[in-house]
């Protein structure tokens, strides 16, 4: 087992304590400069096997855990499961079960159901990442979200971070608020009444329905993807009007610090969520950081997670 | 050439002999031990250019062959060719010979047609495994499942075998019929009269209508997929009174052998063709030991055709 | 960088001059023995990534992508993006930034719209290979079509040559044009008028409405697919009157040279533009060659535009 991080899996954000996710960000640090050289290719994993386990298409989130893994020297199997195809419960865990009888020694796994990924997880030998599970939470997203703010402003602990939009169907807010509370952020959402989700109080977050009034001397914006596919039945606004009153825009951002910094998880709604010139505004906006330390991180977790592998 | 396995190819089991085959099984045995353990990379086929050529969807078995050809260290290639696409006949010559041209040196081919596996192997220098054509022969399934049972009952001549379900659209059936019969088993079929193939009996199997009788002292039972797509205007039972007559279950079991061992190709349709309880009971289910057993198969018959390439 | 090709990217083969295009041959074949061996990997790229981001399908050219990228040692990954769930413009370069951001080292791209891959081209760090971008260039196409010519014939200058078929809507025919002018062969066009772009003269080349006129003593035959799923509205002929004015038989062939090669970039549409028997004539036809030394072809020009990535 690893000191730093003692667990087989990484499920979620929640219950990790701060040193553990200090832990891993260090870890993920180490591996930037690896991916700018020409020779990016490490033997750390070698003779491992990484499937990538996706019943929701995830090009991008998928491409990075498959480079990350590649570079590490493990072999890579991507496996896309329609869910359409898929019965519900018993069949996960066959899936599960078939998978775990060809030895995988790490399972990446994306499902649109949320607790799916930790049901799996109780069913195989292999270490489990959570690649995204329904609206509940995608942990190596707050890692890389966490290592990006590090690397900007060298501390977490102390800075004002308003999170913005889709609060409600959104895994990425969930685990970025427990990770931010973690590490002593104070977390700040803002969003229309009907995406937030009730009682979110209770997780000491302030909750802001105008940016406005949330976005007020924040040193961070994080800005979410309006996730039109998950509004089943739920109040879905016009874009124009959303843009207008939660797409974050210069204008906006004024009441900001300064320096403020604007993320987003991609891929981006331009002119719906966010001002399209401000995404690029390299001053701003560090999205494409994200992407860039988002291979960093998954490999330090597939590093430890190998590590905790039983012998 | 291999002196125990002299064949270019790999299209079924009919035609094979008992040392053959017994051939084959021994190499799949020492791939066991190389998949349970951390480093599970060979570099027996460095160099060498595996292609999963699959025009039928099938996630399992082409995982199953990626990660035996990527764990003996050869480039492993998925294409997936949907068939609605394909005219029938020259064009899949003409995919055969395009590919031949890229210098493979496997080809797995999994296709919808009888015989199409065979026609496209006459076309190419690679050697060529088939991962199941049509209703014809599957003949990886059958060796997975034959060291499936030698390692638990340490040999397979002299057993009584009941393979039950929809033998007529099986191949799956068909290739452990061959296997069976020439490694000298006693092979009973047991199936609705409107899933028997005619004139079955000159295979010599004995084919049975009822569970009861046919299931009688085995000591193994393969159940097979109640394969629906594959129906195409044949009696289709309801689910519920197909599981009265011809599902496994506990009960039906009993007439078996005490310790007859139960077999299921995958992926199961639970409570169709057996009962879900039994399907996960350790004692008597196998289903699991076929998975992983399948990729130290494979690896095996890469690993063999490999050898009898020309230089 | 190399001096023998000194571009970061391959975006066509207008612009460039007959000294780089016979140095990227000269590179090519020295890797068909390569791929002709049992042993078929180098570590020329070891560490590098490459992306195959395509963003219409074609198993066959990212297949020979896919093929020459991992023989040459490094990580290749695919990346298949629906058009239809792209929105045009900006989310390309967004598509673009994002996997820049992840540091591969060449990019392979096909897209429908002409000019999408150099616009891509110019928002990344990465090398850019064009792999076919709407009605405008295929460049390694036409390079695997010259250096078939040169090992068959000896050399290129000097020979007449004649595209035939659906010019109007073809980037094989627009690079096949460029190269063959750089080169010094004598271009000839042979299509209904309906399918000719208007002004093509310009590029120096003789348009034929007539096969008997336009392959009269030619040395070469470039047949060209009919791309039905490309004619928007466009005249779409009968297959059949199609076959009898514009489809190379062996009589419409009796008025070229002797030895006149005939070639195809496939996939054919036997019948259509061709004759299936002339297509399978080992003595003039060279259509599997040029998919063998298409892998070749994409090996040296992997090999070149990563020498010149900048350090």
């Amino acid at each position: 087992m690893d000191t730093g991080y003692a667990h087989r899996h990484l499920l979620g954000i929640e219950g990790l304590t701060a040193d553990e996710i200090g832990y891993l960000l260090d870890l993920a640090d180490g591996y930037v400069d690896l991916n700018r050289q020409a020779e990016k290719k490490r033997s750390t994993l070698k003779g491992r096997t990484v499937i990538n386990l996706f019943f929701e298409n995830s090009t991008r989130t998928r491409t990075s855990f498959e480079l990350a893994a590649k570079r590490l020297g493990a072999d890579a199997i991507n496996m896309s499961v329609a869910t359409s195809s898929v019965k519900k419960g018993e069949t996960l865990i066959d899936t599960a079960q078939t998978l775990n009888a060809m030895h995988p020694d790490i399972l990446v796994v994306r499902h649109g159901d949320s607790g799916a990924v930790k049901l799996l997880s109780e069913k195989v030998h292999a270490g489990v990442i959570n690649a995204g599970d329904g609206n509940h939470e995608h942990p190596t997203q707050a890692l890389l979200d966490a290592l990006t703010i590090r690397r900007r402003r060298g501390r977490i602990a102390g800075l004002k971070v308003a999170i913005c939009g889709d609060i409600l169907h959104s895994r990425v807010a969930r685990s970025n608020i427990h990770l931010l509370n973690a590490i002593g952020a104070e977390v700040r959402l803002i969003a229309p009444p009907t995406l937030v989700p009730t009682a979110i109080e209770r997780m000491g977050v302030k909750v802001y329905n105008r940016m406005e009034e949330g976005l007020e001397g924040v040193d961070i914006v994080m800005m979410l993807r309006l996730q039109l596919e998950r509004m089943h039945g739920a109040f879905i606004p016009s874009i124009r009007e959303y843009f207008h009153f939660y797409g974050l825009s210069y204008q906006k951002l004024a009441v900001a610090a300064p320096d403020a910094l604007v993320m987003h998880p991609g891929p981006m709604n331009r002119g719906v969520e966010i001002d399209s010139e401000l995404a690029d505004d390299i001053d701003r906006s560090v999205i494409l950081d994200q992407v860039e330390l988002g291979v960093a991180v998954r490999q330090a977790c597939l590093d430890v997670l190998c590590r905790n592998l039983p012998a």
